[in-house]
């Protein structure tokens, strides 16, 4: 996290509606993604994302596009939206299924910017603590409220699931769970058959 | 099965051909569907099948057809073929997923007519215990060889399943089985979530 | 036909928009369902219809609506629209996957009023001949033009298809008839097999 | 209302636990289903239910459970779990998709017995109006807590949608309101082409 | 385009049964692909192919094969066949969605040599002008009608597409325009609704 | 297959459980991945993988993994399980539709070591010829049994499909051999439609 510190306090960052022109309600400043440092945050942030169990455990990984650094300094804000459903990436278009925002700044230094998540009837307002993550389907409308004092540091980043559906991949990170807090007091017979649905769904719900 | 009996013996049987003539590979007999004493032997056969709570754990049933008697006399048989996907019923047509023989005459009492189902790469062969029932996906080549002495006396159904696909039947099924033999060490939570699992597949798959 | 005609002649027929009162471009009128000459004209189209190989072999029919008898007097019309998904029926609402028109009224005795069926880049055109039925997928836009002298008489229907989906319709028709085609032609073995996917397919399509 | 309130005093109700024996935690009353007044109390109930529009519009109804009304006293409850996802019913089962509960015991009235939804991280407790309905897709664990003084009194009951994945079910939905929302402000041709896009949704996502 | 006809007037052509050497109806030459010549040509057509925004929102583009010259002389032609699903390429194979035929030479310098698609029930023949791309699913039937004089210049080249199904690919390409013209006319809450359904058909259907 | 023998002479094995750490009941060993002799029968066992037309024809090839050798000494087993869905691998993770077993060493060499598949009701035990290859559904339970005396020399492999599900798979398979079989019987328009619809379900099934 130091070394993220430090490249926030010396990268340069553009105006963010260069990732996205159409949206007159985005008003935010992003990393330079022209320069090595950069490339340098991305790995940082990549890096962390992967070495997290739970992560990689409910998200189930096929492609992760390299995570980008927003700053979002006094009145900026990013008005509501669902974010794309395909990124443009070398070799082929990626599918962004999960949209994730890490939390770089501690929330004690900056007031608003809340994310807000507009899922089912009533909105959720996030402000995660230094280091977190927080991940949501990206088609999902969300929205960054204006920040009234301070600076909200974010990551935000994108992932292409192995199971594009959010509720099979529910149900099997569900069952992933209860097999891991179950399968050992199991018969081993049972334990089998029960891999054996697991990775049938999940190998049957990549394509469908 | 007694009462069975007694209606094999006294009931009028009829050319098989008349329920799929344009297989000219069938040469059986089937009780004769305009009698009374059919109506009885379909409410017979159909009380014991549904009695049966294995066969309800594995078919997930919707609809069944009215079982048919069909006698199967020296040289008689019926070559390979499968059955259709719809069977036209009131009110509206049944898909048929599931073929169904109940043997009734004892194996002993006859030689030849097994019947052989052609799934992957070798034949398998079952003459059936009287009172047994066998299960097949109905689109399956079945064929049921020449009786070369006695008679063979069965019963033929069809069984429309709430899923569809029998891979994900059979999913469920061992979802199920694993449940009913572990559930009682699980911690009630875990219990509770394998539940919600099994529910929403049984629910998301009846029509996928 | 002529006994339609008769009951064309004798029967009630009321403003059209009772049946979709939301679209203003509507302005036909049909016959008043509450009259027995409605049941009767109702039970003879579906007769008509069902007698026909040709419409049971592409549309795999689950469930008809009674057919419902229109009239257009010149200036009447029916602007650009969809059918809807889902008609009122007993027990169960009724998916409408195709759309029915059978044209009662011989072409010459009227101008204007064609069908006009907005498929793919270009629209077309049609004035079916006394008799003749046209089918296309309910929710495809389509509109009746004005007829400008004459009478068009038509009645419509709706059908539940087997197979919701349209290309696999195509497809298993396409198969179904190669097969009918050039069956007789080929090994019994591989006549069996083809009979095995074309089996797999209807079952298989009928919940996806 | 009142004549709910009419049946509730008069009527018999036994043990809840005769429709969910497998439950263990389930301790709660409801209507004796021999009964006449039974019947009465079903058909009130469900009128009100097909009244409200926006019902309709958001569950997309094939089929309706008759409601049950249910009285939890003090010290009942029903402990976490999904409902199943089929109903036995005539003349087949009913897959159950929508679960509701109407609220008929004004909440001033009782303390504790909210219904609670485990739905995402965050359980979500209701306790409705006098008069109001709530849904949630039926495998979802839920649960009502302890009644702690005073009287409970809901109906539940079950809905079959002609689209079974909810997630499916809120696009249309959404569809559906800007549709309603926008639609007079469009160019004609394009709100056509946005009924076709609706009708043809509905149509597809009704088997799939 | 004249860089093309210099390309035409030198590269080197050689038999076209080389890429589909079990279809003898296929009668044409095409670029020598072992040339510095032909790469330089694909890069052009690419570049011509992917400049079209129109091509660009209707085919949701994940791959392209490299564009192929094809020259059809007098008496040439290619006979009815539907496109394969999946062509050989690096590093995988590509699934081939969107056929899509270039036209290079003026219509009036060649008689003869329409494609000709046969989708439905009438075939539909088209002649491009210069400069013109004609797409349509690969797995339709088509064909080149036989050139009675002049040459006939075209490129051939195939499209994966983020959306297999053209079904699915014309109700989303649909809903995008209707978006586009009347978006800005809509409240922002409606507008980002509809951006949330349109992003989530987008993301649901790249597996179904 | 010398030059494998001469591999299996010469390269180091280790430890079989560093592909599956969590699996108890495994116990063999492996070719050490690290080497360059490694590298070498990778390739050897792809090419005689990808000669194979048969592999070619069921399998739909799109991905294959780098088949691995392996050793089976005196009292190594590996218990019943299935394999994962999906592998790590560059540049993306591979789902696994099929796994293979090539055996190398004549099965007269060793005793035991039956590869077991537990399908349906009846495990299959499978001993192969030297060069022979078993395919099976990834996810399907199988076991090796103790060897009780020689050696048994295998590799194993694992193939994504571009036919995620064996029974659509299987359906292709069976309608292209008998297209294969009776296409040049057919009259040349029945044959382009045969071709047709076997291309548009291998299009079609690539993602459902």
């Amino acid at each position: 996290m130091r070394r993220l510190d430090q490249i926030a306090a010396t990268a340069t960052f553009v105006d963010g509606r260069v990732s996205n022109p159409h949206n007159t309600t985005k008003d935010n400043l992003q990393i330079d993604h022209t320069t090595d440092i950069y490339k340098e945050s991305t790995q940082l942030l990549l890096q962390a994302l992967l070495r997290n169990e739970e992560v990689r455990n409910f998200a189930f990984i096929q492609r992760v596009a390299p995570p980008l650094m927003c700053r979002y300094q006094p009145k900026m804000k990013y008005g509501k939206h669902p974010d794309v459903a395909f990124l443009p990436m070398q070799p082929t278009p990626m599918r962004s299924d999960l949209s994730c925002t890490i939390f770089i700044a501690d929330p004690s230094t900056y007031e608003g910017g809340e994310l807000t998540i507009h899922l089912g009837s009533k909105p959720v307002s996030i402000k995660g603590k230094r280091g977190a993550a927080v991940f949501y389907p990206s088609t999902t409308i969300h929205e960054v409220l204006p920040v009234t004092s301070g600076e909200r540091l974010v990551a935000i980043t994108f992932i292409e699931s192995q199971i594009c559906d959010e509720k099979k991949r529910d149900l099997l990170y569900t069952l992933n769970e209860v097999a891991a807090l179950e399968g050992l007091n199991m018969e081993w017979d049972n334990r089998v058959r029960l891999e054996h649905v697991r990775h049938s769904l999940h190998r049957m719900w990549s394509t469908s």
